[in-house]
């Protein structure tokens, strides 16, 4: 088969196998509270590019995890992952209408029911990890924790409210989008790997080095299609972050060298991966995948 | 010691620990997000009964559990509810701008602040837990996860957002308060327990038991101080709840019965712990405070 294909089949493989486990992990509707499993299972199904998950999944392989756990490590980022874009879409925070080609949550269900919705799936995010049958559970939950906290991701989002209308360096908007975004990236990563035969010294550091780059590299596209999607390829309202005055890599840099950026980046996480050999290969097709992808 | 002065001994004890713990867990304010960290210390430190953590502590005693376990339990359950506390008190929920005698954490800090400091919260709670070194970390977190998500806590939340208005039987009401506030409580006795030796399966019953009618008689007391507490002696806004057409057990069976209600649960959670013996004596006294408090 040839690579561009082998890559297609395996993460659609991915991508609907981590669909049908979030399906069975998310609450069914025909109980109560019937809206808030309702509000639960329309901000994390159906949508999305799962790239978390497929990170995790990637780096099960490297270390010949069985799927059957890495299950719980790709369900339970994707869980964070989907709870702060809620949050984030929130009147108080972005204010946004358009999430995945549909109507944000809070536009669909109400404030408070998304808040709660938000609420319930980080919930559930630790509690898809804890009873994951993980080496070690307590471990890989405190891992998502730093991952998902103030030191973390809810970290970054603060910084990142704070710098409205602010100039921010290069430099400052990558310790912000390492926090925002790179921390849970680093986590998909960790906790995929976490799922198989324990890791080296070098092997461990050669990860959290690709996964570093990797979201990082995810972050600069993201800043590059916001000035050059629409939102129908996107699914998401375009050109908001400069409207809304954030300060973006494309602002920072100029398009041309935020371009230029993502595909340094690009060939960073790939070197990272050398000393990994074959076994990191789908690793390597994601960082193409990321910086390539058009939406 | 008489009972009563060897009771404010160890509960004020405890209070001080739980306020020691929790100061050296939460994020310090010398770093950035500077702002994220000071509302979730605001939101956390100096106030609160902590009624859950001395639930988990004198659950520990009576399985001889080492106090520095019941430390990580104890803060767990406790930055749970402090979390809740915050995201109930938004606009968009019971928009609400007194709490524990100072205004809200969103009055203080902005709403988005404040609903990221609750996230962050939750996420420290779980970390807290994971790194706490319980016999059966996994275990715990799935514990609290269970107490905390659409089946517990959030759950709760959103049917009493649905019930504004609303008229609930007795055992409707009841339905909701086992999961909006009796989910934590429970767990915050079997986090406690969990930290020490295995239990009977006799002594798992009766500690649920205990922690069933303690959790509903703290809501059912709850209700009463509402109506016949002031601001000042509570600390949040009084009358609220039937303000704003919240059915509560006062409006469901009237105060003389609410009392009764409160008095008969207390004789139920006492009961429960009978078979335990004398090293469940705090958890029976923790039942008198709750049903005795003032505030």
């Amino acid at each position: 088969m040839n690579p561009d294909l082998a890559w297609a089949v395996w993460s659609g493989e991915r991508q609907r196998r981590i669909e049908d486990v979030l399906s069975r992990l998310l609450p069914n509707t025909d109980l109560a509270p019937a809206l808030l499993s309702q509000a639960m299972r329309y901000a994390v199904l159906d949508g999305g590019k799962r790239m978390r998950p497929l990170l995790a999944y990637a780096a099960g392989e490297l270390t010949e995890a069985p799927p059957s756990l890495v299950d719980a490590a790709a369900a339970a980022v994707e869980l964070i992952h989907a709870y702060s874009l809620i949050h984030d879409d929130l009147p108080c925070m972005d204010d946004d209408t358009l999430r995945r080609g549909k109507p944000t949550c809070h536009v669909a269900f109400g404030e408070a029911t998304a808040l709660l919705a938000g609420d319930a799936l980080q919930a559930l995010a630790f509690g898809v990890l804890a009873g994951g049958r993980l080496p070690d559970g307590a471990a890989a939950c405190a891992l998502l924790a730093e991952a998902a906290g103030v030191h973390g991701m809810a970290g970054g989002q603060a910084i990142d409210l704070d710098s409205v209308g602010a100039t921010l360096s290069p430099s400052q908007l990558e310790t912000m989008h390492r926090m925002k975004t790179g921390a849970l990236i680093r986590a998909a990563v960790r906790l995929g790997a976490a799922c198989g035969r324990p890791l080296t010294g070098t092997e461990a550091a050669a990860l959290d080095c690709y996964a570093d780059a990797a979201g990082l590299a995810f972050q600069v596209v993201d800043d590059v299609l916001d000035v050059e999607g629409s939102a129908a390829t996107l699914g998401k309202t375009a050109g908001k972050d400069i409207a809304q005055g954030k300060p973006t890599f494309v602002t920072c840099l100029g398009l041309a060298a935020a371009k230029r950026q993502a595909a340094s980046l690009r060939e960073e996480a790939r070197t990272a991966l050398a000393p990994l050999g074959r076994a990191a290969r789908r690793l390597a097709e994601l960082a193409d995948w990321i910086v390539l992808r058009t939406h």
